[in-house]
């Protein structure tokens, strides 16, 4: 999908110094369209990385986000999951099997009313219920 | 706005037994329109039911919200607030003072894609940003 040069670049537009850790968790969000938390990151990660650490990944991971290369799924109260995804989408969780699903929607037709003069930085639509492998 | 025998009742409907402590939490949701955290309700009743604890509140929260009572409002991984409006609205959370406010949006013309064989159990539109005060 991507390059590590790609990915380095991408990181550097960002001002991100494009270390070996930085890269493997970006490429990680990438190339793994699950929406993870830091624990599975964690686990599939330090195999490779054997030095990684969960505190770097949350590190890594804030600094991603205020440099607006990913952002943080706050679907559950429980924990915080990732997305490299940026492009407006909204987020399903199943609350038997806890996957999360993207689905797209018409962000131009919400008609907020209410906020007239009310800076906007980042919009969530989060969605709760059962996938049909769970029904 | 509503009276204690309401109150009662409406929490009777719901199969929750009307004890002193739970009216007066629903009573305070009901009032206050803040989107209080356990915190805030501990500091406001606490006066009037000095044997009150945030584990009581904590789960009669929870039984509220299991009951179709209330709705927690997931906005920040960093704490979970209260509503007793079950209307379907939005919630903006200014960044910079916490205050949560409502919004209305058009919920029929979200025309959400790719989600066709899913239950919906509960949708969250949440935005972040600057409110007007702190701009």
């Amino acid at each position: 999908m991507f390059s590590i040069q790609q990915i380095s670049d991408r990181l550097l537009e960002k001002d991100i110094k494009p270390s070996f850790q930085r890269i493997k968790i970006y490429d990680f969000l990438l190339k793994n369209n699950i929406h993870p938390n830091i624990e599975m990151i964690y686990n599939n990660l330090t195999k490779d990385i054997p030095t990684l650490s969960k505190t770097t990944i949350y590190n890594t991971l804030k600094n991603f986000e205020e440099k607006g290369l990913i952002i943080s799924v706050n679907i559950d109260e429980k924990e915080i999951r990732y997305d490299a995804r940026l492009i407006t989408h909204g987020h399903f969780k199943c609350v038997k099997c806890g996957e999360i699903y993207d689905f797209d929607y018409n962000h131009d037709k919400l008609k907020i009313k209410g906020l007239p003069d009310f800076e906007i930085k980042k919009t969530d639509l989060n969605i709760k219920g059962v996938c049909p492998k769970c029904k």
